[in-house]
């Protein structure tokens, strides 16, 4: 390649899409082209990136033609039959669905934690972790990198936009039907003031927590259950690491939080652990319960890092600390992440070389 | 004492209190007369009890002549000084403060769980546990009896009504100034709409979750969170029990919800935790996910057991279980577990004799 790398962007028009030609138009502009792609019904509209108006073409083989780095932000079924088709035209896939993320010969990447596997991509697709991984990844790479770690507990509290607009709306909906009432006080008052049409979840979100999140696995153990535990490991490099996790939506619109009891191999001590925290790239220590200070979603929705409150060593274990992180999954949790692994592929020697 | 128990109810005209009338009400008719008793402002109000207006009394040191048990309802500085003035005059007291919780001469009682616990009373006061300790203590307690219980990870999606009527109010003004609008995408707009007046919560809790929940500890821990420890000890006997706990408040009025990670001494099974489940007094199974059956706090309101779902045994721990667990933090969680502990006091022998 010479001159600066092309870029597309895959699903352009989707909500993480969205969010990625606003972070593309944010940050340092590395880009020669950048290229948007969709389905061919969405093909001929204008989006806004860098300030320009840019036309989407429809998604077919050509569109590849010449582009250095492809960026996916389309559904799983999607990403499986065009990812290897834009790997063989030559561009370098970084996909955000969930289709290649345990496949052997495709790297997981965080770059903040594991930069160094981008670089070994047989199959010529990068993937990035789902967004409930991303919000706490980047602050337990930087912990286990001093202390190892040797166990996770995670539970989550899981913004409705982590299932799309269906769920944004689903959840907006359901609260301008409870607003201004008594409900929330009687068995079922909510389901039945909500309706059968509960959107991408189970059951009501709105003055609710949901347990559930995604599709049934082996064992009652839901997908991203089991997503969160394999990414872990895998981003980390740790296959055998236990993790022990439960999946819960809450009714926030956008940032994930996930509290993380993580067991390590020797003692550790808070204060370490803030220094840590506080220098890691990426990362935001934002902890003085005394000042009234600790991340919340409606505080971080919108930004970049990990924010990480609430942090004290297990009172009954030296070795274990407990955590509350917050994380914006649209953001670092999905658009964000791809952005940074495409800089981080556009900036290998291979690449930059004129 | 002859005939039937005198009940004094103390606080009958706040949040508990309202609801402890309707539960006494529902359940089996034990006592005498049912004495209410509140601040003097209050007294002259009448309130309905098993289907009678009882007028409410002031509280005075007169008010408890002739009581046998008494249900303590208020503040916990209200129950400090008046609950052994009551105890004094000869009454039981049952107190659902945390004045005594962690007093070693007072019992801490669940009668699924500890029901012998209630005999010895050195003060003439037993305790009734935090809401969310009992969100979960009772499924847990039977899964101890089997098990053998030896380290517990927690975290809590506690209701608004766990902080009072103030947290209920605050909830739906919140709501009301949120709901309809594109509020949640942007970092702090929450914040800027609900205004500065956050209730009885540090941030806003409507469209939100906050990691706090009562006042600053050492090290960084929630009173709370410290509750939760002790009180899990304390009532299931295993006084250096490792408990780690992040409590969370989340946009729900009634119902806490809590995910639980339970080790235990040896080697379990979802089938056999689901038989002790299934059967345990005060747990309600409800653990489907195939058929989206698990419990959720807009499901359980109003409803007097523990619903434990999403029983799952750790996939890399053999020795340990996940379960999601929610109970009304109104009923079980306050004012029904006070009403069985002063029906196990009065049904003991040296009570009913004639």
């Amino acid at each position: 390649m010479t001159g600066r790398p092309t870029l597309a962007v895959v699903g352009a028009t989707g909500a993480v899409g969205t969010v990625l030609l606003t972070i593309l138009s944010q940050r340092a502009d590395i880009w020669g082209e950048i290229r948007l792609i969709a389905s061919p019904r969405s093909a001929g509209r204008k989006l806004a990136v860098r300030g320009e108006e840019v036309e989407v073409v429809a998604l077919t083989e050509d569109a590849f033609d010449g582009v250095d780095v492809a960026l996916f932000d389309v559904p799983a079924e999607v990403a499986e039959r065009w990812a290897p088709v834009a790997a063989a035209r030559g561009a370098v896939v970084v996909d955000n669905s969930a289709a290649f993320r345990t496949d052997a010969d495709v790297p997981l990447v965080v770059p903040e934690v594991n930069p160094h596997a981008a670089r070994r991509r047989p199959r010529g697709i990068v993937s990035s972790p789902h967004c409930t991984t991303l919000s706490m990844i980047v602050a337990l790479g930087a912990l286990h990198a001093e202390f190892g770690l040797r166990e996770l507990v995670v539970s989550s509290y899981q913004a409705v936009s982590g299932a799309g607009r269906a769920g944004v709306e689903t959840l907006r909906r359901q609260l301008s039907l409870v607003a201004g009432t008594e409900l929330g006080t009687g068995p079922g008052d909510v389901r039945r003031a909500v309706g059968d049409d509960t959107g991408p979840f189970p059951e009501p979100v709105a003055l609710n927590v949901v347990p559930w999140a995604g599709t049934l696995c082996d064992d009652g153990w839901s997908s991203e259950e089991m997503a969160l535990r394999d990414e872990s490991r895998k981003v980390l490099g740790l296959p055998r690491l236990p993790v022990a996790v439960t999946c819960v939506r809450v009714p926030v619109v956008t940032a994930h939080s996930l509290t993380v009891h993580a067991r390590f191999e020797d003692e550790v001590t808070v204060d370490r652990a803030r220094e840590i925290l506080a220098t890691a790239p990426g990362v935001v220590l934002y902890d003085d319960p005394a000042a009234g200070e600790f991340p919340t979603p409606a505080d971080v929705v919108g930004t970049d890092p990990a924010w990480v409150g609430r942090v004290r060593r297990a009172l009954d274990d030296p070795t274990a600390l407990e955590l509350f992180v917050c994380g914006d999954n649209l953001r670092k949790g999905a658009a964000l992440n791809t952005a940074q692994i495409a800089e981080l592929v556009a900036a290998e020697a291979s690449f930059t070389a004129p």
